[in-house]
């Protein structure tokens, strides 16, 4: 049972899992901890985890990119992946709802990995260490280029407030294609397509590499 | 005051539509109405439009393609553009939140647009027919590429259930650029590109493209 958490790093991510930890009940303690928690930048991860002190506990990281290995020499190990987008506010609310990718090379680092989760308020799925760089591609087309999405949208003359409810009721949807290339209207991608050349020419090959990557994908 | 509209074209957007007008008293009529809206699909508009008799009335389209010149001969004519992607339910609730991009080439045109957006509890802006295009391709990346992002999470082993979440929060979080490409975190995208190139080629050019973008919307 998890009573003790060693959380290093207080940036967006560990932040928000210190004080969810700490709302319940959980001691947030460097002396022999059941957990050690390494909320750090991706490159910081390795040399941290090999000056921790072996230990009873466990060690574990919250990186979708990073590798289990990168926690060697410690075998006790997991990763938990909280897969969202966190402000810096460290409101622990931002964990409410989300999912978690649990990554562990025994039984009994997964149950770890998912009592960790249990505590944080984060739903888990499990993700083999080897998919891992794989998964995290995906979160980054999910997260990161929505947001690309949304500015070529603004560049293109949508108002930013506008964008919003149609962005909602897309996912809300089950994102189910329509617009024209659901409706095979072909004379609309290619008008559009010359617009953006004329107008927008820095946008004309995104435009088209999402639009082919929409046909592949349907 | 509009009291009366002849809808014609009963697919996603008209079915919510009518259901929205009938729903606030306004007749659906086509007995010499105040407003003919073509709700069909974008290559019947002209031809629709030519085919009605010239009345006292108003007539407009909800394309976002489309420009005010399809419906010649007519002169008293608008358009008025949802920006919403709509299911097959017909259930006007559907737009309720939503923004629709206004155009006519008259302060009157555009004060008839404004009026049927108050009654189907649209927020509006105003749009000019030559910026029409540019803004519709605008709205595919907001929407339709947003399903293409999706899928392409999913084809990359991130559960369906848990991009929800993390989609909806990056548009509550006002867009903000988190992930590697914000902390430029270089190691991690190459990283990506090389997992994307061994095991979902189809998928490293979209990557890569996006990747780009980000770079210079940022």
């Amino acid at each position: 049972m998890i009573e003790s958490v060693n959380v290093i790093g207080s940036g967006r991510v560990g932040s928000a899992v210190a004080a969810r930890l700490s709302g319940r009940g959980v001691a947030l303690s460097d002396a022999d901890p059941d957990v050690v928690l390494l909320c750090v930048p991706d490159t910081a991860i390795a040399d941290i985890a090999r000056g921790q002190t072996p230990a009873r506990g466990w060690i574990g990281h919250v990186s979708g990119a990073t590798p289990l290995a990168a926690l060697e020499p410690h075998e006790r190990r997991f990763s938990l992946h909280p897969l969202q987008t966190f402000d810096r506010s460290g409101d622990p609310s931002q964990l409410d709802g989300a999912w978690a990718a649990a990554t562990g090379e025994t039984q009994e680092a997964l149950a770890v990995a998912r009592e960790l989760a249990e505590l944080l308020g984060l739903r888990v799925f499990e993700l083999a260490d080897s998919d891992r760089t794989l998964y995290h591609a995906g979160a980054v087309f999910a997260s990161n280029y929505v947001v690309t999405l949304q500015r070529a949208a603004v560049r293109l003359g949508v108002p930013a407030d506008a964008l919003v409810p149609l962005m909602q009721r897309t996912i809300a949807n089950g994102f189910e294609l329509t617009g024209p290339i659901a409706r095979g209207d072909w004379a609309t991608v290619e008008a559009h397509k010359r617009a953006l050349h004329e107008r927008r020419p820095e946008l004309e090959h995104l435009y088209e590499t999402l639009a082919g990557a929409t046909a592949l994908l349907a």
